[in-house]
């Protein structure tokens, strides 16, 4: 049996003459079905067309989780010594027509996938999932706000905390640990980066310990009810210079000139200029080497992507960070991190937690 | 600047006829390089082609990580609205014969990557790196043993513990919890499965609170210097029924009897066969409803695996599970899992917390 969004695919696939989405575990999946499938290198693969009921290939042995999520979607098991792709082809035997293969799905199952249906030609899945998945409905929104508001709750402790003389991998392990006492069922990333390393937009949290005088950037995120969160603050432990209050004043303006430009009808790129322009213009604008965000929901990052070249307008119901920082290589780095939903009139932040500079011990 | 192992990838590049490798985040970039990618939108693609240096394409932000893992590997950055892709093809120039990908690489990316090597056919990168990576040197072997120990330590916490009333979920969180807190610098996965959900081999914790009566099957692992442990440990909260003590001693059996078959020249089907067989006798097979186990290294699940229909003989360094499982839908189930290497004579547990029905609170 169809649920309204495989409904929704295969009125896609039908407008767009694909013959097939196929799905591994993932976000499409989870979003399609519910099931939150493991990556394993035994194939899962959710298949949809336009014209017959859609069905799930799963191992065996993941039969009782499949079930659990997939009321409704005819199960096809496959024993340890089977080929599950086989079992694709000869359900559906020869296409012509393009099919559509999850962004994620490994390369192993890809390459199967296009010798047995070697007269199709493959295109990625978020053709199709793209236009389903961008604009949430209320319950995602809700689910994202509940998401950030644990993740908000968090940087409100690491503000009122005290982290000199504790490792960065120690004080990352405690915000998982927070995230998940704030009621995230999944810790995606726990970033915390101090004193040079805060300049690195994505350091892996290491050894070293944090100390007096250290910018401490920290951002993290999990899911839950499978939604992302995902908020950056930055800190400085102990007394900051002038030239990092000075870099911080200017960071806090551009983010809130990226969040102030969210409307619909206005373009992804027109968010990452309005940040952009406050921090090239106070001097700063080569050492802001990212994009200024990336949508979310159930996958941390996905469409719409905010960056230069994107001239997709904002429409409501669009969730998507507004993250611009600034990074001085081998001193410090800064960056401040909201996640952001279009509404009808303008943006709505979905992080609240204070933004301002935080001294801590 | 090649290492010994980018050496080796190119040479059986050469034996092979494969025009390049293309590896993204995951074991093999890791094992080529020591760097451990995030896997996001943003492509990392390390390129080892026989005649040339290898490269390693990466996004702009991550220059500050990836320069600290590939010391002697040239870096290609990209910016935020560059193409990757053309960026690999434009170095390649034309080519005709195969190209290895990741067997992990995305989807988006092996769309893209065929798009712009449109003579060239794509075959997984197993096909060369298998042979570098299923004999584990010393090195390697000491960092499973060490992340088996860890393992190890936490089963025997379990052991030592009191869980009824107690949510699957939260024994779950404290597992992994204490990996860390043993050492381990990642948890993979952490599964807790009480009374009937015991009988789901991959069952994901949840709400269900663990009760007197309840088989309870506790598989956990994560990395340690990026090698895995995985091991499984089953507990009986309170006085087990007859019947299940029944079960698992033809289990405790079935496992021995794996473990005892691994010696170099077996083949890996006949490790399975010789659990299989055991469980079989006593009137469980329908029930064993996986393979024995897997190869493990830098990836949970990676070759050899100890399946029927695998021929392959095993051979010193090779390193894996032996995970025997039996589970009755609706009532319970047991698994004991130990990682075993193939040494020169025999195998060695890197798993040695006691494998007994232990009864616990």
């Amino acid at each position: 049996m169809s649920s309204i969004r495989t409904d929704r695919a295969r009125a896609a696939l039908r407008d767009a003459g694909v013959a097939a989405l196929m799905c591994g575990p993932g976000a499409d999946l989870r979003y399609l079905t519910g099931y939150h499938a493991l990556p394993l290198e035994r194939m899962t693969l959710l298949v949809v067309t336009p014209d017959a009921e859609p069905f799930l290939v799963a191992p065996h042995l993941e039969r009782p989780r499949a079930e659990a999520f997939t009321s409704g979607i005819e199960l096809v098991t496959f024993g340890e010594t089977d080929d599950p792709v086989a079992l694709v082809s000869s359900r559906l035997g020869a296409v012509h027509a393009p099919i559509a293969v999850g962004d994620r799905l490994w390369a192993m199952f890809v390459l199967r996938l296009q010798a047995a249906f070697d007269r199709a030609s493959f295109v990625p899945a978020s053709t199709i999932m793209k236009v389903l998945r961008i604009r949430k409905d209320d319950a995602e929104i809700d689910a994202l706000a509940r998401s950030g508001a644990a993740a908000d709750r968090v940087a409100a402790l690491i503000a009122a905390s005290s982290v000199a003389g504790k490792r960065e991998r120690d004080v990352s392990r405690w915000i998982s640990d927070a995230l998940i006492a704030e009621g995230l069922e999944q810790v995606n990333f726990a970033i915390v980066a101090a004193g040079p390393n805060a300049a690195s937009p994505h350091h892996e949290p290491g050894d070293r310990v944090i100390q007096a005088g250290d910018a401490l950037v920290c951002d993290f995120g999990g899911t839950l009810d499978g939604y992302c969160s995902d908020i950056t603050r930055t800190f400085h432990v102990g007394d900051p210079p002038h030239e990092f209050v000075q870099l911080f004043g200017v960071l806090h303006e551009a983010q809130e000139a990226g969040v102030n430009a969210v409307k619909p009808g206005v373009t992804a790129e027109s968010v990452d200029a309005a940040a952009r322009e406050v921090i090239a213009a106070a001097g700063y604008g080569e050492y802001f080497i990212h994009r200024t965000g990336h949508g979310i929901g159930l996958e941390e990052h996905e469409e719409p992507y905010i960056v230069a070249g994107n001239t997709e307008p904002l429409e409501p119901g669009m969730a998507f960070s507004v993250e611009p920082g600034i990074y001085i290589p081998g001193t410090f780095g800064a960056r401040i991190e909201d996640i952001v939903v279009c509404t009808d009139g303008s943006g709505r932040r979905l992080n609240n937690a204070s933004r301002d500079l935080k001294v801590i011990a």
